[in-house]
């Protein structure tokens, strides 16, 4: 979530780029209120001119029935809707329990069922890791929240690491443990790099058989209700690693990195992180692929 | 590897408080020619102070015999000697070829074993996961430099990433083939972070067995004669890690973290990495431990 907010043109020129570097799915903004979060105050446009672009899921994150309604008006292919694990997360960011938050994505679902187009609905547990607010989230929540959110009728349930305090060993029993509830529903998982474990947790979750990872270019992110959280995993490191070890993302890296002039164009006073851009690609690379 | 030099007192003061702070092994130095590395000069005095400290091994680098006769003379309880796998980082560095180097470490066995006291000689395979000079590192090519060094006489044998090319399913590979052909005697990973993927290839070459792992404060470091290469992994995010999923590692991270300061004043001009010292310790910290 950056804190200054990047123009709109320069927004839809960013998100046709990413998309032609090869980004199979990418989220665009957010349906909140433009007072709460005034960076956000253009997602209806952006949506609208970013689900023209082919071969590309377009994702708009809302946080109730109003906001996927009107993700749905603009033509997301897939909306995304917070569901927090722990209690003082949800209050913070949500006005809601856990509890309530699963029955709006039940609303949700059953709105989006009587409409002509299909639209994804897509539950995201945030603090399923850790909360700076409530400190251990036990797995137990967890996999109640997911069981709750598949049972609601969600298409898919993605787990995130929304203030980054979960280590490789914790998203490996979390992951396992929501999979044995709830199976493939368990679709991905986000992750922040707010104690440098970002992509060993990755690893970790790759390991146990995920295969979506929310991540943003240079690491870009945060959360406003989310003390000390840092950015989202470096897209470019990821891609870097997944390549690395021979799997296909069908992103071009050159054509990824070459993104961030978006970033320094439109948000020049956040920091863009990311190792590989500044070492640039070795010689080496897809040649020691797995 | 600095690039500008730290006052003597302030290293001896910094290893001093390493150690306080629970590492089990400190690498102080270098014992090569002053005229080669300045920023090394002091790496006498440095080995002898350190090696007064309770409870940890002092380590000190050496490129050859005389440098391994020189850290004997410290009292160095081991000594390290670089035998790059990488032709071309072998003649760069070393100005010999892997064959050669590995004689030399059979001929610094031979002596140590002749002395009356014990040191350790550890043989640590340079550019053992890719070579910005020479570029792909067969895996075999490693596999037979480390057991020519099991061979020769090394106490234990060190895979080093040391323009941290490589990537996780890599790790695996060469370290269960260097495994397969030397046992145990294979010690340890010198790891860096060139492109974001150090934390992960630690995470993986814990999954394979590797016990010890190099790394430096605040990600200090880099090779003068591997371009491109940037600093080691960091200490203390790597710590964070390892305690988080369970691992005793002995050290007290706040102690650690509070090291930074002989870096902030002694190397003042020098970046210092790391995500956990910069966002604190989470109150989740140990009680997430796996």
């Amino acid at each position: 979530m950056a804190k200054t907010r990047m123009e709109t043109a320069t927004k839809i020129a960013w998100i046709a780029a990413m998309a032609a570097a090869g980004l199979s799915e990418i989220e665009v903004g957010s349906f909140v209120p433009p007072k709460l979060i005034p960076t956000m105050s253009d997602t209806d446009e952006v949506t609208r001119a970013s689900v023209l672009l082919p071969n590309v899921v377009i994702v708009a994150l809302a946080p109730n029935l109003r906001g996927a309604q009107n993700a749905y008006a603009a033509g997301a292919h897939r909306v995304s809707i917070p569901v927090s694990v722990s209690e003082g997360h949800s209050r913070a960011n949500l006005n809601r329990t856990p509890a309530e938050q699963i029955a709006e994505v039940a609303k949700i679902v059953e709105w989006v069922r009587a409409q002509d187009r299909n639209m994804e609905v897509e539950a995201a547990c945030s603090t399923a890791f850790g909360c700076s607010i409530d400190g251990v989230v036990p797995t137990a929540n967890v996999v109640r929240v997911a069981a709750g959110l598949a049972a609601a009728g969600a298409n898919m349930v993605t787990l995130a690491d929304t203030v980054g305090y979960g280590h490789p060993a914790q998203i490996k029993d979390v992951v396992r443990a929501v999979q044995a509830e709830i199976g493939s529903k368990l679709d991905g998982l986000h992750l922040h790099d707010t104690m440098g474990l970002g992509i060993a947790n990755a690893l970790a979750g790759l390991e146990v058989g995920v295969r979506n990872f929310d991540a943003a270019l240079a690491g870009l992110g945060g959360c406003p209700f989310a003390p000390g959280a840092s950015g989202n995993i470096v897209t470019e490191d990821l891609v870097f690693m997944l390549e690395s070890m021979g799997f296909d993302t069908g992103i071009d890296i050159e054509a990824l990195i070459a993104c961030r002039r978006y970033l320094a164009e439109g948000l020049p006073n956040e920091a863009r992180h990311g190792h590989v851009p500044q070492a640039g690609i070795p010689k080496t690379f897809r040649a020691l692929a797995a």
